[in-house]
């Protein structure tokens, strides 16, 4: 009999108490662990959680929880770094497993956690942090272990591929996708978090991390959100053939002669070709696709966020850390050197940059030499509307991050250049 | 230090060993596990195999290889029943982990093997032999071990893949298709195999095994190919917003009192909603829809087939293999009763049916009797040309196999049917 030690009991907590007591029986006969809670810490013992919770196991002392000898694995799903940190540094100083879904937590001071898993020799598993209900963490630390993974690209912001979703498929404008997010639940009332790229931020940070063997913070993540994108972009991109997705993109530059490799990581809304996978991950679904030199291109495809998936895979870990435990071992924990990052200067990519230009003669072949001045080549033109004030996008070949927003200076500075109004990066197919 | 023992050195086996020799330091550095190959079994040691191969490492006695005690781990290759089956059993019982890519063996007598490798304390990984370079055995063994799946369904086959791909996008009739995939090397040259859904078939038996916890083997599987599948049946499915797919499907049915629960395995070619993620699974690629209580829709996508990526899933279970055996542990093998397997007849589908009818008045009428009389009833219907002969399509609400095997037969008694050209099943949304 292992006994859990539950540290918050929000959306998530609700959903595992559920999940624990309804399958420990089943658990017990498919793989031998039997399960049971010892202990609830919350914040207010009387709060209505809206699925019954036996009051008896409910404590507002989490560390005494914690320290509880009769708690032999701690499962924290409070969010946030403290009291999160402090609660997880104590279990793991008492020898317990820990099994966490808190991205916020990991992508700050995740190394510290790690060493002091490593130390103990503990597990600290984390599969909700990274992206939801889908199963990444463990593929890419056990399944890739001797896959050399140079480029992982996510969806992993459910909030905004519903937006840009509702406004791709059905024309809808931004400020009322957003709102029906909101009225559906999907988004906050303070959507920051989601559209400006640090709930996605967060997630790259972790799985950086672990594709990569190196400790990537969330400072580290370059991002832009997704509250600049028009249906003009959107339709232009249908013309070309691109679905507008907000991704969250770990890259790994290796010198070649054994020196500390550079990581690249942001997160951005970019144009993705319709064929690549990653374009028909619709509405609140999110994905993680994954290079490896040997493996190929694959993807991991499921539900991101919300209570029910999120405690399916907390569950997964604490089965995992139970089973582990009674056989006496316990997972490595991913722990490399600080990353050296390389910043969104240094970085590539293809461009898509929407004008607003006078109309006159002579206009196209000026603005054509501002980007062939920084060495940015242009793949593809189209002028959307005509007139006084028309409307002109360009798509380039692969450049330089520093070259692009040079050739964009460039173009502000044009007297025939009214307006950049769009800036996005381009996916190759 | 760990030695492996290589069974086998064609397409994939080859790419192992030269994976295993260009990535050992890395793995090395970033796992701890050191690789060495201490020997390679094959048939021919004097066979030119593409990639330098080391001749001292090659032998034609497979089971002194086994059986020599400077081997740490088997990694077996070579494919079919025997010798495999064999040396795998020998290897478990001088207690070596073994990893096999070998579907067939694993589709027939994976029990005994899972059954032996358990009893002897060792590890038996096969990831390779599901999905190829896919990782679904793990997700589904660890991930999703507190998760209720009721349903797995795959396209796991590369090459009918490919000819439906190419039949949907550009119009290429099944013949043209299948030689072109002969000709790229995707299609054998006797392609039965795979256009007859017994690859998939395997694949579904390993699949349906290792989610619902029973034992599944290659024979319980009903399969129908893709070799009757039309470009009338294509254009069809397009005008309704479908792509055909062949489908390979493992279902559980619990009936809610502790009882054994049935299991229903499937290899069919199917209609699958364009908006499903399965849809946009294009060219050789796979992917594995699983269908979780709580985690809700995942899939896994990636290349199911191919010396390189296949390889890649061998070495990334060596490397689990070996980190286990320095830890002096090993993983849960799956191990379940035979299952109790609920025939095609039980089943139920949503179908499409083409037939090619005398345009004559009432002939609707008439036909419509014929779907109700055996309570099939019908979604969706359209009249695809006229004229003396013709072709009218039906889609089905969900129905009993059996009421529409009877409605077929009804269908072909009547003198207004003169061919029933079609039957497909449809997936529903």
């Amino acid at each position: 009999m292992i006994t859990v030690g539950l540290l918050g009991c929000g959306i998530v907590g609700t959903q595992l108490v559920q999940l624990i007591t309804d399958r420990a029986p089943t658990i017990a006969a498919s793989t031998g662990v039997e399960l049971r809670l010892g202990g609830i810490a919350v914040r207010s013992v009387s709060k209505d959680r809206g699925l019954p919770i036996d009051k008896m196991l409910l404590t507002t002392d989490a560390e005494a929880l914690v320290a509880d000898p009769a708690i032999d694995i701690v499962v924290e799903v409070i969010g946030g770094i403290e009291p999160a940190r402090s609660l997880i540094l104590a279990a793991i100083g008492a020898g317990k497993p820990v099994v966490t879904a808190n991205k916020e937590l990991l992508a700050n001071v995740g190394a510290e956690l790690y060493a002091a898993a490593d130390e103990a020799g503990v597990d600290l598993l984390f599969e909700a942090a990274a992206a939801g209900a889908i199963p990444i963490v463990r593929p890419l630390r056990e399944s890739l272990l001797g896959e050399d993974v140079h480029r992982v690209m996510g969806i992993v912001n459910g909030t905004t591929n519903y937006i840009l979703t509702r406004m791709t498929d059905d024309g809808v404008s931004y400020t009322d996708a957003l709102s029906e997010a909101q009225r559906l639940g999907y988004a906050e009332r303070d959507p920051t978090a989601d559209v400006e790229g640090f709930d996605a931020g967060a997630k790259a940070a972790i799985m950086a991390s672990i594709a990569f063997g190196a400790n990537v913070v969330a400072g580290d993540v370059y991002h832009e959100g997704i509250s600049a994108i028009t249906q003009g972009d959107i339709e232009f991109a249908k013309q070309f053939d691109y679905t507008i997705k907000l991704l969250a993109i770990a890259e790994v530059f290796r010198d070649g002669h054994g020196g500390q490799a550079e990581i690249g990581v942001r997160v951005y809304p970019a144009m993705v070709p319709d064929e690549h996978p990653l374009a028909s991950v619709r509405g609140s679904f999110n994905a993680v696709f994954v290079e490896g030199e040997a493996a190929g291109e694959l993807m991991f495809y499921g539900r991101g966020a919300g209570g029910l998936p999120t405690a399916s895979a907390v569950l997964g870990d604490l089965i995992d850390a139970a089973d582990n435990l009674r056989r006496g071992t316990h997972q490595s924990v991913p722990h490399g050197p600080r990353a050296k990052i390389r910043s969104i200067d240094g970085l590539e990519s293809a461009y898509y940059i929407g004008l607003t230009v006078t109309d006159s003669p002579g206009v196209l072949s000026t603005v054509a030499g501002v980007f062939g001045r920084h060495e940015v080549s242009i793949r593809a033109m189209q002028q959307q509307d005509s007139g006084a004030e028309a409307r002109v996008a360009f798509i380039t070949h692969t450049a330089n991050e520093r070259n692009v927003q040079a050739t964009l200076t460039g173009l502000r500075k044009l007297d025939e250049v009214s307006d950049v109004h769009s800036v996005l990066r381009v996916i190759g197919p």
